[in-house]
């Protein structure tokens, strides 16, 4: 509403009251107005009535939306369904061209805008977040692998002689494939294991970056957060690597924007040697739907560089989610999430030990992994060698969703490539385990639950496994209220069984 | 956003485009400007990007939704669900204040804006459906039946001594019902039969009149929309009637907006002689959820009376729906709704005429009625005395709504009062019948389908009767896809079905 | 989806998988059959995406959804516009039928069970609340002071001679106009003082009912909650007085769901002698927009008998809100918000204890008001005789709602009826005062600010006066960042000014 | 609702009523099991309701949605905002697994069964477009360029030895820069002129490939969508030197689904020699959010090898938005669609090619191009070097989106190789153009408007341009109601000029 409707409304009610209202409209457009010239997360999370005010605002001066538009190109951001229009806040022009996918598109000065606000809330928060010398950001609208892909292909124009990728095992699949899919060989470097835990072998990786000639290497490619018992890669130490060695630098970060001490492994690296792009998700990091992750970097040209690869226009949705999400939280709101998720790692700690010691078994001493745990599943792998495997199937039908368990011997080949003892991120690991992890927007519910049914399907297993693994004697111990879905688990093909605990590693 | 905002824009995109946008803005801006200066029905509806711009603004002028707002009242418009925020697009406040349904909110600037264009809009609609000196009306969140009562309420402060509503008959129950809630006595006056159709009888109108007393009469109720064979009240000499005897007339004009006959009438009854206030639904004429009314007049002084008598504030919802309605038609919109309508009228009752022929029923003659339509049931009924009932349970089960069926003989006890021939508006129509209409929204398909289902209704209806009524022969007759179906009807107990068609006369 | 589309799916993905996400399905099922069974506000709150699923099941019941449905009749449920039918979820057909507002409708089943459904479970929440014997209760689409109005009107065809309402006074106007509008004679009962508080005067009712003939008298017109420094009636007394005279009693319970001290007081009524029905407001108990209410009684045919009075079909709107907001909330959320209301109502009693200290003002002794608090403002009005006005003024343009001012010696006519000391209860009260609530969905953080900006109110308006009341003088005192604010409100016009106290009293 | 709660309902309401709503919610069922059980677009087109129910009932089928679920993994599909999650209809977990993008996720049955519906509807809606034998296809949620890399990277793995891709000249971004991100040398095949028609040299392709070896050569690139005076590549022809080679065929079909004749010549080339995949964008052909893209082809063995390919899971918005739009429509309206653009290009060619007529232009004889058509500028051109351009930026500040004008000479380089003639698809087009397309979606009143304003400005221009392009002589000429606006455009940089039309070739 424009000065004259003001004037108008003054008329049919009180001005009186009307000046209250408009006057209550400016706080709404000072926080507005506050975004777009600071460019950085509110302290404070917006209410929903801002939110949607703002992109309302955004969406009116996208062409499609323009009321007197007529359009005669083949692509006019034209919707044949109002849900789906009204579902992308009539956003429907997608973010970039052709040339960049940060570019500005002329048809779409909301979305563009949109476009923008977004990457420069993003690089606010990843600075909050720990990594405070980034140069530049951008959300890209495909998941942490394809993002890296995007970043060893924009490497090729710089290194064409280059064939292979230094990479410390870690048993994932995506960011694998992120290698063979752009092109290159990866060139798995074994973890060493110190103690419990399971670290970079640098002497390894530099050996092996002499025998292959640095010119023939694309770039380290390293790790930061993952499963226990590995912990996050020696990036200081890598990073100084390729620093010696003039070698990018490509660092997978996937869920570590929510550790701080990922983010600070990160800024060290920066500081000490060499990190070119670093790639972390939205969906795991920000809690919103996957589909999105960010390519950030400390150095503006070449994030830049990544940007121009993508060829075309692209989705705007994911930044439209982050955007909505950062928003609605704030940066307070941020930070309290980071603050509960670290309590909850403690929480989530201390129960499994109590819960582990009641079994014989014990939590892996994993200090450098900030969010996953690991719990040894010795006793149980003893009793009979698909226990581990039923325990697995087990808390899935109790829908206990994320944890995974670790069988021993697994073989698993990716992409041509074997991998001995998969999911353990080495070939031998000393025992059975399984994962489970605090991550951002757990609830202390969720430790209580996981715990109270792992503790049932450990005593039922075992039970079980006492009566010489008779599956059919499942009928005959202590009922209890969930008996029958555990039965269904029992008599799951096994197929599907093992299909499911492998999703974890996937 | 304001002028700040898009300069910060212009520095984020190109000022060009952001220029652009900011143009597009001010054609949305101008439709709003327009509709607060002129209070005009638009003639193109609005696209709905526009219609929530709108209701977003006005709803940010409401306190509830004031960024700094701090409430210490009982009743400060906070909500504890968001799904109903939204639904409301934050009007929590609803309308009007304990003094007037139509005043002002000093906390919501908002929410009596929103009345204040909705009466204004409403009013030039009824203006546009023929009843041009209309001098004002209001939407009273309440239904037909309710809004008729608050009329009566309103008379009675002027006329104390009065205790008689007359009323031609019309079975429907809400209308009657609302001069016995607002403590009244009805008086009815039988119609008379003319050819086929039941009218007013004036000259029993005027001798009650005199009988009674005019002090002793409140007012005189009459009806526009109606079940034929029963048609519109002869309004215009009702209305002299009340002029000469000094006497006011509240006309009931449920779903007569949609006929520009209805209208017409009541446009002449005020020419020429006395009307008070016309009453109409919201949702039986504009095509939105059931819950509010029109009480319209030609006396600025009496409307403004009523919606004083409204005993504190009231919910807007009713409102919304009807405004959200007309901004998305458009005047145009609803013209083109109403000129379907009336050629719908036609085409079902072409329709009627040729399935009635082929059973040797006839179409009842009643060109004064522009909605309902009679078809004899005069064979059927001759079968057996259950068969009238049968048909209307098998439509109802075939999801054929709305259509009626008119057994002779019903008699029915509405709050005291005693009704023979209940549902045909007199003691006794020469034949049973059936009730179709023509209302705003219908659509062809609709006629076709139902005249298809009647047809095998009738088939089936006139089989089974031929078999002796025998309703276990149900299973014998020719299998069509539906007769699972329509034998749940003919089984269901005979209470249920009396109600089934009963609710059409409510 | 059925058996037969969970089949084709496990076709289509894994039948392990469709089989866990099917038994998921299950736990939502569980919890609507449970609510359909029991009838009960269930313990802990539905999520989202429970309602909705519940919501659209019901919805798809009415007739305006069925997929093959035909309607010829002149209310199907057709919706103009797709935004007005997903607000409602596409309940259209409103609830009730001609003959009662708790009627099933033949063509909307699904609408029919949500009023059920939501009665019951209303019912369920006022019991919880503290009325544990109440019999029946339905959700009436009408705001409280119409609801009552609908009580007086039910019960004139019981007493057909009564012409009287006996009202012991509460200054807010709607209360008083609905036994206008329903065409009775108000009999106000003054107030008497005790300390600072303002009780019902037993004994003058007792002498009006004799002196005006107990069959002259329609009912008696109680209150529970009230503006501080008025305390809710006498119930227990006033019901043994109705039973010993045997008249009607009618309590108006406005927003005293929420306080345990209301509910019980109605509770001992009816348990020690007579209470008819007690009305109380959806939007001031609930925190649901405005425009319902329920009429609740100890007597299940009364109840029904009013239910029946309501003349023809009602909006579903209201209905739909509280069950939305109660299954939403569960009863311990429910319960949660009294709880913390309460524990508010302490803390804004010791804010302003210490606050009015300060001003050399008191917070009035006023221990039987559970709700309300009164802060005198004498020394203010010593000052200057606007300067209590003044300070309504500055509260209002500062954003402070719900805060009202009394000033003494003000005067309004009602319906014809003059009120002498009007917003005070009584003729005289000793000083003028201000009054602040704490009411449901209240925060603590509307009371720091409220507290706060009162505080600065009060300096200002002393500076003020201190120069001799010189309102040009507004430019000369400490600047303080929403000076201008305060400008504009001293320069509103008086009118307006009046206009905005009093709507705290209507 | 399972069979309980229809008990229970039944209890409630009439048994009746409740079995006749649980009869109309059979329909929606009998729709959602057709789809599950046939995998087909339905013919006619799904209504809100069942649509909404079907994706309410996928969604509690994926584990964040579970009531009883609880997380301990990184990916628990966790969301922080509400809004985020509505308007995803609660589907968070995106689609597919890091082995490949058409997999199932043991966490999200719903949405995997999402991924797989959508995927085989679109296979349904290609087929039906043109290409019976299409043997499989997938959607991509990366729009055309992305998907086109991502087949050229696929390709790679089986080619290790190539470098090039044969590319007959289309002047568009995102299709050159496809090629260049996979990390292949685009060899540039110059179209010939035929009349006016600009089309594939095959002789030129052919030399090319025996010069390059065929081992050398990764496949042929070609392009059916395309601006005229380019007409779409002579597929057959292409398709037989594939096969005759044994080299692959990649075809660009961006906006081709929309035209029969596009489909055609892919079935065509498939028949009779090779095509490997041809990639469509979702959002031209189907009128959602740009985003998605499908890669589709005629042996599922590659097609399956191509979504392996992508690393790790992805967004399922685009699924979701294409999902949702074809539901809606059905094929039914699909066709519908295809049918009105059809009419459409014809009705725009004879307006163009009246309104050319009028200024001594032409339109340019196109036949081989279904979709877009041009219109030469060579007497505006002659005029003065930069009206061509001036016409460009006027008719983008008059709202026509879409239309682009082709200046001659214009250079540009992309990713180093430079084109002469850029936008025109040839060094040396024999004039200045401008272009305009019947694209899906578009409306009579899009071209009506278009003439219109296309009128319009070549008046301006021809006036400026007649006082010896005095840009300041703007004001004295006939003022028209959008006089400023244009001032605006002829006052614009430059850059930002050139920028908006070359926009049209992005």
């Amino acid at each position: 509403m424009n000065r004259e409707s003001f004037a108008a409304g003054e008329r049919l009610v009180s001005p009186a009251y009307v000046r209250q209202g408009c006057e209550a409209r400016r706080s709404h457009e000072h926080l507005i107005r506050q975004l777009l010239e600071k460019g950085k997360c509110p302290e404070d999370g917006w209410d929903e009535s801002t939110l949607e005010l703002f992109l309302h605002e955004l969406a009116i001066m996208d062409s499609n939306n323009f009321l007197g538009n007529c359009g005669v190109g083949e692509r006019e951001g034209r919707v044949a369904s109002s849900l789906v229009a009204r579902r992308h806040y009539r956003f429907i022009h997608g973010i970039g061209r052709s040339g960049d996918i940060a570019a500005v598109q002329p048809k779409a000065a909301g979305s563009s805008l949109l476009n923008k606000i977004t990457n420069s809330l993003v690089l606010d928060i990843i600075k909050l977040a720990g990594v405070h010398t980034v140069a530049n950001c951008f959300v890209v609208p495909v998941a942490t692998g394809m993002s890296l892909t995007l970043c060893f292909l924009t490497l090729r124009h710089k290194r064409p002689k280059a064939k292979y990728i230094i990479w410390p095992r870690i048993d994932q699949k995506s960011c694998f494939k992120s290698m063979i899919t752009a092109g290159f060989e990866p060139v798995v470097i074994e973890n060493v294991l110190e103690g419990d835990e399971l670290r970079t072998d640098l002497k390894a990786v530099e050996t092996k970056l002499q025998e292959l000639g640095p010119d023939n290497v694309l770039c380290i490619h390293s790790t930061t957060s993952c499963f226990a018992p590995r912990v996050p890669d020696r990036l200081e130490e890598l990073a100084v690597i390729c620093a010696n060695y003039d070698i990018p630098h490509i660092v997978n970060n996937a869920y570590g924007v929510q550790s701080s001490k990922c983010m600070h492994l990160i800024q060290q690296g920066a500081r000490v040697g060499r990190i070119d792009a670093f790639v972390q998700s939205l969906d795991k990091n920000f809690m919103v739907p996957v589909g999105g992750a960010i390519i950030a970097g400390f150095n503006d040209a070449f994030i830049q560089e990544i940007s121009k690869m993508y060829p075309g226009r692209a989705s705007a949705s994911p930044s439209l989610d982050i955007l909505i999400t950062l928003l609605s939280l704030g940066s307070n709101g941020y930070k309290k999430l980071l603050k509960e998720r670290k309590e909850l790692f403690s929480y989530l700690s201390n129960q499994l030990k109590k819960l582990s010691e009641a079994y014989n078994e014990r939590l892996l001493h994993t200090p450098r992994n900030p969010i996953s745990l690991a719990v040894t599943l010795k006793t149980l792998d003893e009793y009979h060698d698909k226990a581990v495997t039923q325990l697995g199937s087990m808390l899935f039908t109790r829908q206990v969703s994320g944890a995974r368990v670790v069988p021993l011997g697994s073989v698993q080949t990716v992409s041509g490539y074997t991998f001995r003892g998969f999911m353990s991120h080495t070939n031998n690991y000393p025992c059975a385990y399984l994962n489970a992890a605090s991550a951002i927007g757990m609830k202390m519910q969720d430790v209580d639950l996981f715990v109270k049914r792992l503790d049932k399907c450990l005593k039922t297993v075992r039970k079980v496994q006492n009566k010489d693994s008779d599956v059919s004697g499942v009928d005959n111990y202590d009922k209890t209220e969930d008996v029958d879905i555990e039965e269904m688990a029992l008599k799951l093909d096994n197929n599907v069984l093992l299909d499911t605990y492998k999703d974890a590693s996937s």
